[in-house]
């Protein structure tokens, strides 16, 4: 693939943006990468790795000259960020961000940006439960969906974003900014509460030891307490502004556990059953459409790799 | 590794027992591995595959000379396989189940026993979401805990069934029965319960649709799909026979739950962050003890295998 964009700034340099670095490289889409941070710690450590072609000091001088700039703050950083940066952004040059909530970005950061920008707001839907920069690697977005929302901005602009997603190896899809907010408040801002929330419960438990949650939790807690090692601010920032979604999910989903814990207290066990197995079918969906290893466990047991 | 039985009954073909099978078989510690299935087609893949030396047609044939049987069907069902095995059971045998929960489980099974049998209940922490003869390996209980319920046993009978179970690669730990079934709720029946009905709220909004839900799963959603496809027989089961202790910890979670939703709703970032701070150190320690393993996403990416 040829380069895409002769400039590309990314402030900010935790997992996603030091991961677009990496699959911005390997598949030579960025004339040059210019990143930065506010802390001089993850500077140094940038500098370190080198995934930038150049680390600067400030977003100011991240941007000159750019024609991309890539937003990877927290949710609750990016207004900030958009007011400092936009009195020095290229004409013609396209905003975008990665951050897990659209509306609220959009309500923070359209305001500050000149017309002559293009603002394409984004949501990669990759991650790990680690951060960082030293966390980042080129293969994080592969078969990954990115999710565009073009938000009336212009087409071409639009397409060459595209393609750079694709080009690290994402499938894209466009949507508005309410829908988006509301399918990642199923997908994934409800699961992370209710993880965080379980793991909450673990610790509280006196007449269970840490020691006991620790040791026996391969048995299914395992997968709440990796939800649950996210980023605390990153999460923080994502239910701040993505409170209407995230409090309508959650009155369904406390809806239907109350449900459930009626049926468990009277025994019926037919309901708990027929509950059970429809949600089987979900997940054999899921594997179908390529988004998770059928292997069990995640292939985790050494037999089925 | 030495033959610590001459003969082991399997009553019940699924995951574990056919990973038991399989697991005694690499080290050797069965004299022979009799099995049995209620559904005559459970029977014939097992004989097809041949994990097992032989192949029978009912419980009560199986437990025939055996020294040690395994009780490896649904909770539900395990009083009324005992009361069909008891008059047949050889004097000085020991019998063990690998059933959930182990307060109904003693409930509905010692009554049935003769005297002169050793019943020492167990639960070994290991699964997929995958269920069913086919489904088993020989390393599925590698560095997994079992949990054994001695019970008031024969110490000689215990010792033996714990050199069983190392043999077959797993840590062992003693408990009681009630404390058994409350750690249990906090590390994987509550989770379970909470997987499933996440997964059925996902399935419920027909603003989101389905396949929607399948392409974004990769957000978090994905890890509850996986609980979530769990054997359903087994886990409504587990509820109707752990209810007390899944009614306590339910309780403790959506008081925690509706805290939360409470600092979502009034804002309040800081009691979000600290939350989410806390449950992070959890994480650490699973993976500390050797539970998980710290590659991102579970080792699901190439890079980190």
């Amino acid at each position: 693939m040829s380069v895409l964009y002769n400039r590309v700034a990314l402030i900010g340099l935790g997992l996603i943006a030091s991961s677009m670095a990496h699959a911005m490289r390997r598949a030579g889409l960025a004339g040059e990468i210019v990143g930065t941070a506010r802390s001089a710690e993850t500077r140094d450590i940038a500098r370190e790795l080198g995934f930038c072609d150049r680390i600067v000091d400030t977003a100011v001088l991240a941007v000159e000259g750019a024609d991309l700039v890539v937003l990877a703050v927290p949710v609750g950083a990016m207004g900030a960020v958009a007011a400092e940066i936009a009195p020095h952004l290229q004409p013609g040059a396209t905003v975008t961000d990665v951050g897990s909530v659209k509306r609220a970005v959009i309500e923070t950061v359209a305001p500050h940006l000149p017309d002559h920008v293009h603002f394409i707001p984004g949501h990669p839907l990759a991650g790990t439960e680690h951060s960082g920069p030293r966390s980042g690697f080129a293969e994080l977005f592969d078969n990954r969906w990115n999710i565009l929302i073009p938000n009336g901005a212009d087409e071409a602009a639009t397409e060459k974003l595209i393609d750079l997603w694709k080009g690290m190896g994402a499938n894209v899809e466009t949507m508005d900014a309410d829908h988006h907010d509301l399918v990642l408040s199923v997908t994934s801002h409800t699961p992370h509460l209710i993880a965080y929330t379980m793991v909450g419960v673990a610790d509280d438990l006196s007449r269970v030891t840490d020691s006991e949650v620790i040791k026996f939790s391969a048995a299914g807690f395992r997968d709440f307490t990796r939800i649950a090692a996210s980023d605390p601010t990153m999460w923080r920032d994502v239910f701040l502004a993505n409170k209407d979604a995230t409090l309508e999910i959650l009155g369904r989903f406390t809806e239907e556990l109350f449900a459930l814990q009626r049926a468990i207290r009277i025994g019926d066990g037919e309901a708990l059953f027929d509950y059970f197995t429809r949600t089987r079918a979900i997940r054999r969906g899921i594997i179908e459409a390529g988004q998770d290893t059928d292997a069990p466990d995640f292939g985790r047991t050494g037999k089925h790799k």
